[in-house]
């Protein structure tokens, strides 16, 4: 039998398969703008090379023609994330936990993309959603819980001010993602970017609006780098 | 002797002054681009129609030069307001407390205007300065006295989130005013501003970047319908 | 018979039910973006808990949904509103009156949300729709009706110049609401959102674009000031 | 004696000295950026061929050096004009009235501009300053006098509304002009621009920020239409 | 028979009756947003009062109902403009020529709404379409007969350049329309009205971003100020 | 002898005390808008307290002023740092290395003030300037390195384009900082902000404009949680 | 028979037929927006007058219109051009090869118009699709390829660093295209037009978002310059 | 005596020396933001090196300082350019000649940065100043000269026009230059930018905002296309 190939060039995409088998991890892929088609040629490959594979910003049509097909995934329509998992292949275990937090329920989409990418690669997630700092009560009761994590991911829409009261509260690395939720003046996302970019309180680093998938990977950095795992990175997004 | 006339034409400004004398209150001049010559006259126009007078936006140079000229006034460099008052003219008594907040010790100077003119006004101040969220102790330790007020001033800049957590915890109007205090993507206040626009608390009404004037202006007319007294407007402050 | 719950988790949202059984008023809800079956489950434990509730931006679906489902309820297309009263619980009063003001027809649906909210929560209410600045005998011959108002919103998208010509013709405090109406260089409501911000009148307060509800919540906070009702604040809406 | 040239190329300007000979009219200059000796080369070059010339935003060294030089002119610091007259050379006259309009003090170098460029080349000129919609009585007690203008220049910073206002009460073209003035979220002028393209009363054009020159040059293309003087265009100003 | 009535109040608009009856010329209505049924009550009272009207923005729907209503009426579905004619009132009749000039064909629905409205009010017009800089001697060729004009109106989206060169070729008022047409940078018109705001040609005037009605509701201005009907304003268009 | 205060008021700032007792690490200020006199005292407050204290945005003044009074400290004036050590009170340590890397030598201030915050706190760094993009040789020739690190902070102008390159490239953690250095359409660093927001590489998280500070305080936490140290927030930089 | 004529008036659109003839290239049309039956007219023309023509932005619709017509084309749905062949016309070529880079595979439909445009004008193209900065080895990979082009053109969206970094490895011009591709601070291809603008390597000219068609025209006059064929233009495409 | 070093590392700076001793060509410094003693330390580098240098954006500051220091340099100030040239070694040649044209006086200092860059680097250069399209004969008058250039570079603030117009007159590729010359809504060049991006006519490529070297730059590699000397760049400006 021959040996599996380094590269899957499929014309739409070029694959680089000699990393999962080196690495172990799981790789990941922007649905959006994919055909269904498209789509599952990506997963075949991942999985012939023996590599778990995430999906955000998938659609409902994209799952219903992986089902058709008969392949095996898991769809999270919330997330809008859809996992393939490579058989006999071992899953992957980042050490520590993140807390994932929300300020109201419309970032809900946001901040189960970043949960389920979290979950893909390993690390442990808790979730305390709808702690906004207009209702304080919420955010104060639930602090002792956020203490224990090694990184938050705080995600937020027109009050983008949660990045800043929970870097304010913690002293684990905050990840802020402000979400295009709001109408008005927050300007898709404008205002709780800026928001989060002027917060005075220490330790926030930003990412892009409503890219939960981004937060998570930041998190896992950080989880890698306390695992002293640094050093090449291991793939790319797109 | 002739009865005082009802207006002035100064010229570079037309001024009412039957108002002063038929309502008891002050009036107020914005100092901002006004040289020391018209201040004065300004001033001498009001103080003869029996008015005290407040200036906004005053400058070192007009207090020296009104100094230098005779003229009794009280200025505060730091609010960068002036202010004068008319001989056995009673002062103006708005019944009410007013708590003004700053997120940092850099918002003071907006703060301080505010708070210099409720007392010009009439009413009573308490000032609550540097109980930013980035320090939530501070604020949740200020809290009780807080909402004692009939009104609420939040000065804050970087952090616009102050008038979001505030409007949380008190059921008074709350009035925001955006600083231009921050560096980078604070952009001159735009992002308190949209903070401050976008906020999910509720019972915020927001007024232009670095307007402390103007926010105690609001004030003032939420203690004035406190006390019945709406109707026709009283004034203008250009 | 078990006493009622103090609060609901419902899973996708927590319920506060203490509140409502302590103040006797009613409870708002944001209703954009949530399912018919959220929707449901949200008003019905409200009802349990013998509170009245508002929803705002609610769709003729959720409508739809609700009267299909038996729930009585008002729904108002034009302001997007709908309301539930929890049977033998009396309706809210607020002393005072709210003049609430439009520049043109296309702003009667903001207009329309802040009515459908003060009307909710007990303030009278005066509408005076229609008296734009581009033709000033419409809002001088009403003049003198909006200047018995404890409070005013003024709601107005191209000629934001609505709440600068109110403020200065009424002594009350004036609640500005610029709207998305308009086209070009409107953007969206920020050319009516500015020329509220910068308006040379006293005494107003800008709230969100097309923001109706936030602006009545302003207006009560101001009636309750009136009535020397402050203190905590009794909830979110969201 | 050889006969006038046609054109001069002074090395940092090329002017065309036929028309002012053919037409009758001034010339126009920006004097911003010029130095004082650029600018004495081109007033004597247009003297030269006998034409009047104006300088817009001339400033007090040019003033100064042009005084030292021996060159008579007149200058007027607030509208930072600056104009010469060809000895010999009738002043041009445009039939009609242009009302020149402010909201407030602050806009009058501005409004001065517009009105020192319209007195240059033979327009009739009013001045009605200090008429800003936060206190309409001001503006209403000077209408009747507007009214009689067969042009409306209408300059205004914080409050822009002024030239809408302005055109729902009378019927002759309004030229709007927004200007600098203010601060905070005003943004150098925006606001008031905005707010001027968006007024929905009929009749208005924009001109740039500040640019009172420009207004009263397009109020002059308006007297002229009425006189029947329209064609080719006859010259530039820069 | 009972006299007309001077205003009507169809609940959603209020129409002032009078002025048509003593003014000759018609109304116009914003058609964007009306219902049919509102529309064709409006018109019907505007008929009933004796007045022509013109719709702008209106719609292939609205048409539609007219028709089927059997209300006589010309629709122009390029510039979505609607007309009625009162029997037995004549038409208006503005003396002078006004060229309607765009950059390119996409242009052509905002100039259309322009010469449609010039039409009514009976000003005459001429066409010069697919001008656009980027081929100069399109303008080059027709500059003569735009010469004739006593007002132009210039309509451009990309290449907004087209109202500044042509005020540099001819002497009557220009008014500038910035349409949305283009991609990418254009901004939906931002990019043609800074352009058009900040032309160094004098004599341009710029109306709100594809506001065909504004323009020609200025060039009606400029033509009866040449006519000497300055005075009064007429009414208002919403 | 009295124990030390918890806790000193100094009028302009309220310091807490009995941190830096508790935590053994030190303390910063934000040294911009401060007056010497007010920096010095709270500089003897800290000292007194047991705690190092670094200050931001240091001057030359303060810096002198500082010398002159006597106080022994440390300037960089690259930086604009300024630093005190408590005698006798050991220097904080954090296990780890961070990269410091700049896309060119005009992002050396804020680099050095990353760099000094590091030291500060007790981190490791390693400077990589002048490695951007446009000459990728250089940034190639120093990725071993780089790779090393624990976290890296990436500076970077005109060419915001470094952070993501570097995050394609190591695994660690990236701290992305735009600067505000270039000149045109960058905007004061808007330009590098969004390219560092939408760079497609996982693992970078933005703070704000030319915020060093911020860097470093977001990288000595991922050092932190590296050794285990969460929980709760120490302190804040106002 | 008689001569064929030098233009075409088709109402809405006017077409210079001698052109075609005289240069032997062929003619572009911009199809957004036009009907088909518009487009079928223009192609016609062209056909009879002997030049070949290019639609871009052409539509499904209008390629079904042609197809049910029966004139025979070319229709590529991912650049969305649609090109006609004059019979017995030979073909443009033009020396030289220009290289089309992409960052993602979402920048196909822009690169391809870009690519399908040079074709058309007889350039020779090769296309490194997917080579984004984000994973350098790819472009690394395929460098010494690029260099041998006589233009580059860089087409990327969120990464719009692409541009600077090829820049930075070849010595050719480099016409950069941001594309709109991106979600979040993205703003439409804003992100990366200005990544483009500042970035540091010299030699990159920037297009317009999306504008594929605009950099291989960009490309065509740089190898036309090569090849001493500069002059006169030769067209317009809209 | 030792070979010359292939680099240098000046401690602020790393030059890559090898690259001129085999190019032949000049090599460019960034000046702003460079102190003088840094300036002469590179420069005397290069010169050892045997390379040219020139500086951009050159201060009077830093050319005094050269000259005391007895440093043989030639300076134009009014191009902010100074360059130097190594002894004994060949002036650059790269055949071919550009246009540089300019809108109005005051864009002069980014049109002779660009000048004097091209000829730094050995290109032809003929400068059109003043050929702005308000005043279009001007630029007509010019033409014939310019269309016979191998690159036109157009530079223009206000009128960005200009770009537009030149390319649809000529056939050589266009690098347009927007200039942050104007007031009012030219916000520092942002008008002239977005101008250039949409104009419709094609062959342009748009660099930075007053960036005449980066439009010398691409004329220069559009030279050298010509020339066919492409391949791996030589070098970097900063």
């Amino acid at each position: 039998m021959s040996p599996a190939p380094d590269s899957a060039d499929l014309g739409f995409a070029r694959l680089d398969l000699q990393r999962p088998r080196r690495t172990g991890q799981g790789e990941t892929v922007y649905g959006a703008g994919k055909t269904p088609e498209q789509l599952l040629s990506i997963l075949r490959a991942f999985l012939a090379a023996g590599s778990h594979a995430l999906v955000t910003r998938a659609t409902e049509e994209q799952h219903a023609f992986l089902l058709a097909e008969g392949l095996p995934h898991a769809f999270n329509p919330l997330a809008r994330t859809l996992s393939v998992r490579a058989p006999r292949v071992p899953r992957p275990r980042l050490g520590g936990l993140v807390a994932v937090c929300t300020g109201g329920t419309a970032d809900l989409p946001v901040a189960e993309e970043a949960a389920e990418t979290l979950a893909f690669f390993g690390a442990r997630v808790e979730r305390h959603y709808d702690v906004g700092v207009a209702g304080l009560h919420r955010l104060l009761s639930a602090i002792e819980d956020i203490r224990r994590a090694d990184a938050v991911i705080a995600v937020a829409g027109m009050e983008g001010a949660l990045a800043s009261v929970v870097a304010g509260l913690v002293s684990a690395p905050v990840v802020a993602v402000p979400t295009s939720v709001g109408y008005g003046a927050s300007f898709g996302g404008i205002a709780p970017l800026l928001s989060m970019l002027n917060g005075c309180a220490e330790g926030v680093g930003v990412v892009n609006i409503d890219n939960g998938f981004g937060a998570a990977a930041l998190a896992c950095r950080i989880l890698a780098a306390k695992n002293g795992k640094t050093g090449k990175n291991k793939g790319k997004h797109a």
